[in-house]
């Protein structure tokens, strides 16, 4: 395989300042591609995309959407980049969700609107949040209290524009919003609702407690029961005479398996499903075959006297995210269900059998063992380039924003 | 504050392809630092890292080899920047140790020299070392097995040069190596020794085992046991008639409290120490006054009814190491031992009181918290930039290499 590429990919990384040297670094990507073809032939540690599962995934939840006739607002954190943005929103470079600033001001670099930055607005941010509202079409702030909205009154958007707010409601995940049966909910929805220079622009409830549900049937109890709740505020809602906003509700879990009453929401906000992990296999929201990512690491030690195998794959390169809890560890090693990704250090795994003697024989120095992550968001971050493919010829390079 | 920073910072990352990028980068970053004075005034979450400490931490592991007349070869793996190693090497520039070729790459670029590649021998990057190993005055690898010998031989050096390579012995660390017990380390060293285009230049171990001590009488335990059986093998290598070779034992906690035989190695080899963290002062490396890293984060959202604060410091800011096992959560909250970091998302973390009720007043919406992570290498890896400030004032801007 070509050195250059190795060189290339493991230089370091340096903030993309424009588009233009964004682009440039991309195509210096491309132009080397092609002297390596395969994925097996990678440097390891690398992360590796399954391009068609990618495509099945993103196709899977927009026929869900189509048929429950809800509009579909994918969030790009598990991934960051734009090919797989563009993937998920079928070339529309519209109406996405970001976790990040530094994400929406990405997208909006490349030609992206419709952005929501579903985060409880952060004060130091403001301005920036401002600037993209300015430039935008449609840039949507959230926010889940009072001072938050005084914060947006400090800075009245220019060119009559006026803050699209989404407002976070807690449909009993415990993370941020506000708590959806106090009164204090829609006292805020009306405080927002009356505030000049601001439009209530929709509701939004993020259902993270699917994450601790097993089996479909759980999944769909947690569905329902936020669909349900964030239903009865907008009822609420309309009650006080506000009948304009959205409703969004959304996690992987929930929109891998929606309920009928999910047809009654304006959007959902899924985002890991495009790639799936082992983590979403266990909650039930896809099987191990729907997971598109892998970490390709080499073996690079023999350990008899311990059991022990040795892979170039730490937790620089998948994270620590699952905490070793699966009955295979830190990972699914494909293939090979007997063994176990015992415990990582920086640059170092150890993997040993589930139980009795490995075989060393199996397992050269040097070759490759495929990881299946136990969260995709958690090990994409890890990587500054993704290597894309369709059944093991490497296809693309895709390279995610960062940061904040 | 400026927003140009902000956006900056938050604008993702792309390799370095060249010295000429990665130096244009570094100084757009140091044209616009000026609009930003104080760590205070930062985007939060950001890494901060304390110069002052910095140097402190360096200058004492110099003393401490200096009165044992130690080489000291620090390692890179911590922060990977060049700023950092030029302090680490007093400007020397020379004798490092690196955990992949990316940073040796960098490091290379960069105008060092004398780097030690401390890494089981990746057959696949053979190529790459061999480059590395013809390009500079003293490039070493690192192998524990005979397989890894031959690959070197199949690729012989150009120039006339030969390989240098140092022997893992493993210590009763139980990571790389070959234990330090068994006959076929001697075979092995001696085996390098025969070999034609190869150097058997040292023997290298790390004491990673001194991580599961607490307090300095255990960690000099560890230290002198590591430091007893690398000695017993140069006796056996002389014996056997190999002279030459150096020895270096290493570890963060073993070289912050080295015993008197350290004095008979030939090289010390820790890394950590430079910034130290949590982690490092639970197994009584350093205090917590030494710690040289923060986390800067802002409270995002007050939740009284479940007795929370949240902040914008999730798993991509601190990473998820330590496990969240130390009683005040997944960090030490700096000021604050009442409070407990208790779990993290990608991009938020939920505080709580350790115990009692928390005084909201206490902590407003948008005020600072300062994180002290738990390991400084974990944390410091999710970060693209660090911010370097004396006594709260931003003096520089390091940016560190990422990849393999």
């Amino acid at each position: 395989m070509s050195l250059s590429l190795c060189r290339l990919f493991g230089s370091g990384f340096t903030p993309a300042f424009s588009l233009i040297t964004s682009r440039a670094a991309a195509f210096r990507f491309s132009s080397t591609m092609a002297s390596v073809e395969f994925i097996k032939d990678l440097c390891t540690p690398a992360l590796v995309v399954d391009l068609d599962k990618v495509k099945r995934n993103a196709e899977g939840m927009k026929e869900r959407c189509q048929k429950l006739q809800v509009q579909l607002r994918p969030h790009m954190k598990t991934h960051k980049t734009l090919e797989c943005a563009d993937i998920m929103t079928g070339g529309s470079r519209r109406c996405i969700v970001v976790s990040t600033l530094a994400e929406a001001s990405f997208y909006a670099d490349n030609g992206y609107d419709d952005i929501l930055y579903a985060y409880p607005l952060p004060f130091d941010k403001v301005e920036r949040c401002a600037e993209l509202s300015e430039r935008l079409s449609l840039f949507h702030v959230l926010l889940d209290n009072s001072l938050a909205l005084q914060e947006l009154r400090k800075r009245p958007l220019k060119q009559g524009k006026v803050w699209s707010v989404w407002m976070k409601l807690d449909c009993d995940n415990g993370r941020a919003g506000v708590p959806h049966y106090e009164p204090v909910a829609l006292q805020l929805a009306q405080e927002i609702w009356q505030t000049e220079g601001v439009e209530l622009t929709g509701v939004y409830a993020h259902c993270g407690n699917t994450y601790s549900c097993q089996g479909e049937e759980r999944i769909k109890d947690v569905a329902q029961q936020t669909t349900t709740v964030t239903l009865q505020f907008m009822d609420q809602l309309k009650a006080a005479g506000i009948h304009s906003p959205k409703s969004s509700i959304g996690s992987t879990p929930s929109c891998s398996h929606p309920v009928p009453d999910m047809a009654k929401l304006s959007e959902v906000h899924p985002g890991n499903y495009v790639f799936y992990d082992v983590q979403q296999s266990l909650i039930g929201s896809c099987s191990l075959e729907d997971v598109a990512v892998r970490v390709l690491t080499r073996v690079i030690g023999h350990y008899p006297h311990r059991n022990q195998l040795l892979v170039d794959c730490g937790w620089t390169a998948l994270s620590h995210d699952g905490g070793g809890r699966l009955p295979t560890g830190y990972a699914v090693i494909e293939g090979h269900p007997e063994l176990k990704l015992l415990s990582m250090t920086q640059e170092h795994g150890r993997v040993e059998p589930v139980s009795g003697k490995l075989d060393f024989k199996q397992f050269p120095l040097g070759s490759l063992l495929t990881l299946m992550p136990y969260h995709a968001c958690a090990t994409a971050m890890m990587h500054a380039v993704y290597f894309v493919h369709s059944k093991g010829k490497i296809v693309d390079t895709w390279k995610p924003t960062r940061g904040w």
